[in-house]
């Protein structure tokens, strides 16, 4: 494979800037003014601090909420590594568009955005069916899911920033129509298992440091998994980050790595949801470094290898509820969270405008 | 001390009564139809089943957040307990009620209400000033303070228990304008100190398993606050609930507990936020043993003495942000979590719905 890439994903990464120092060292002291003890707002308070970094502001004001989320079917399905038929992908993409009584979608994700007020955004990244046309499906893919990264890599380059570069266009767009915090989410039966490759290339690690069950895989299976991966690693010892997500990864892996470098060349927010949201991220920060500064992972979830990529970002997750379902859904758990870190670092009073001794 | 109490807190406590096991079953098989794998949204399953429980439907949709904020001061203060003075007290009440350029109230916990869409109410229990008019200021109060615990009962009864009943007002007025979830707040410097007390005494542990740094005090002041405790349980060896309340507690506690009873009476959710918070739902279970069905805690807080309370309670935190702020500021972050949940429970699509292969 190739290291060389477009120049327009070079342009993509050159755009990633660190957050505000300013803007942070002028929040932080603004935090120490405000109507509470010093420290008791916890960790509200350097979230608030890195958002006043992310958009250039002591007072930052977040509005929008959004979530990008890309589905592709993968060739490692076959082998068995999911405890759900590939079929599941394609008839999630009609659940997240569905008509229900309630509103547009009825999977979990919809759910938990209409309950947030985001938007969702639906991307075809490579799913492998005739998906029915509908006006708020966007179509991005190249192929009908990857082949088997068992055997062969997963993506072409090409295809692989193609899609990279469809998950920037889809974040430009969301970002134009008011996202201020942007949480790319998936959907793909199969997908843990090239998570858990790329996390093991990425971080150096076993394949059974970070595979986990997934949606729900027995003992058996799980051992099978880390079979695979290790059979997979063993192919090919590239550890340059794109060449780690065409060999290993997946089209929605791809879309999202191009959704979060585009949130951070616009200074947007981007809400860090699971797993395989994670492997994205740890392919962008390689290629990106200043990318972590736009990173705000949302809980950490029950998948094995999630704790592993938290601690290489040395990111700190916002709460603890087990999920492991993907979707964007812990994402949009946290989007309030934020929006109150950065509520309370725009908007309390401080001691001197409230005429209290401080 | 009596332990006889009025005909009219006799009712109210009657009136609490378990949740809807029947919902709670439907919740339950409903659950395990819904578009995902079976617990993949984690602790949201349970959280979506016990609301079932509590709004008696299997598809539970609470809509209101409210917020009530009770104020008191604490006659201990003046031992020095606490690292600020106690005219922070009447100061933060006004910064409740104040007229910002964001809104109402330059407080965390009015900064965090705008941001989810909570009404706030602000109660005088028992502050130690003449507060200004204020029309949004609710006056419940029948003492400046309580008294100082370390050498007699901090209130009679009688005040306790009108307390009690003005809380279950408060509530009661909250819930008729709209509230499904009701989040009890508190304001008084110095009332770590009356929790840790209470706490000690309803679960039979030394003052120094319960006593933490509240604000922010320092090893000398933990040491002496923890001595403080030791002296006002030797005083007494009761263990009635309203007797600890009124031998320890403060006024804030025991408008919150009337609204917790209140809120559970009209099969409402409860948030609980940090330790003062369960100092008063720990009084409520006593009295009331199915309180604990309506009861939702926020966060896991900082205050020591917090995960025995939870622990007692048999219930999970949804996060641990590490809050010490009290004003209800958890609760209301922990808001968007339930509603959340509900909203999954409610309106997520079933495998036969969407026609997915379960």
């Amino acid at each position: 494979m190739t290291t060389r890439m477009t120049p327009e994903l070079s342009a993509l990464i050159a755009a990633v800037q660190p957050a505000d120092a300013a803007a942070m060292q002028a929040a932080r002291a603004r935090q120490a003014q405000l109507t509470k003890p010093a420290g008791a707002l916890g960790d509200l308070e350097d979230l608030g601090v890195r958002l006043a970094g992310v958009f250039g502001s002591e007072r930052p004001h977040p509005r929008g909420v959004a979530v990008l989320v890309a589905a592709g079917d993968h060739g490692v399905a076959a082998d068995g590594v999911s405890a759900y038929p590939a079929e599941v992908t394609p008839a999630m993409v009609a659940n997240f568009l569905a008509d229900t009584p309630a509103g547009p979608g009825g999977a979990a994700v919809n759910a938990l955005a209409r309950t947030v007020g985001a938007q969702v955004y639906v991307m075809d990244a490579g799913v492998n069916a005739d998906l029915p046309d509908h006006p708020a499906l966007i179509r991005a893919a190249r192929q009908r899911g990857t082949r088997n990264l068992r055997q062969e890599a997963a993506m072409t380059r090409d295809d692989a920033e193609a899609l990279v570069l469809a998950g920037a266009a889809l974040a430009r767009r969301a970002a134009e129509e008011g996202a201020d915090l942007l949480i790319p989410g998936e959907m793909g039966i199969g997908n843990t298992t090239p998570a858990a490759a790329m996390t093991a290339r990425l971080l150096n690690l076993d394949a059974a440091q970070v595979t986990g069950r997934g949606t729900g895989v027995d003992d058996a299976r799980l051992a099978h998994k880390v079979t695979v991966i290790r059979e997979a690693l063993a192919r090919t010892d590239t550890t340059n980050p794109l060449d780690v997500l065409a060999e290993f990864g997946g089209f929605e892996m791809a879309a999202m790595l191009g959704m979060m470098l585009q949130a951070a060349a616009l200074r947007r927010a981007v809400v860090l949801d699971g797993f395989v949201e994670g492997s994205a991220a740890l392919v962008g920060v390689a290629l990106a470094p200043a990318l972590r500064d736009f990173l705000f992972p949302a809980g950490e979830c029950a998948e094995r290898g999630h704790a592993a990529q938290l601690s290489h970002l040395g990111l700190k997750p916002m709460f603890r509820l087990g999920l492991r379902l993907g979707e964007g859904t812990g994402g949009v758990l946290a989007a309030p969270i934020l929006l109150s870190a950065a509520a309370a670092l725009r908007e309390m009073q401080t001691f001197e405008e409230a005429g209290i001794p401080g």
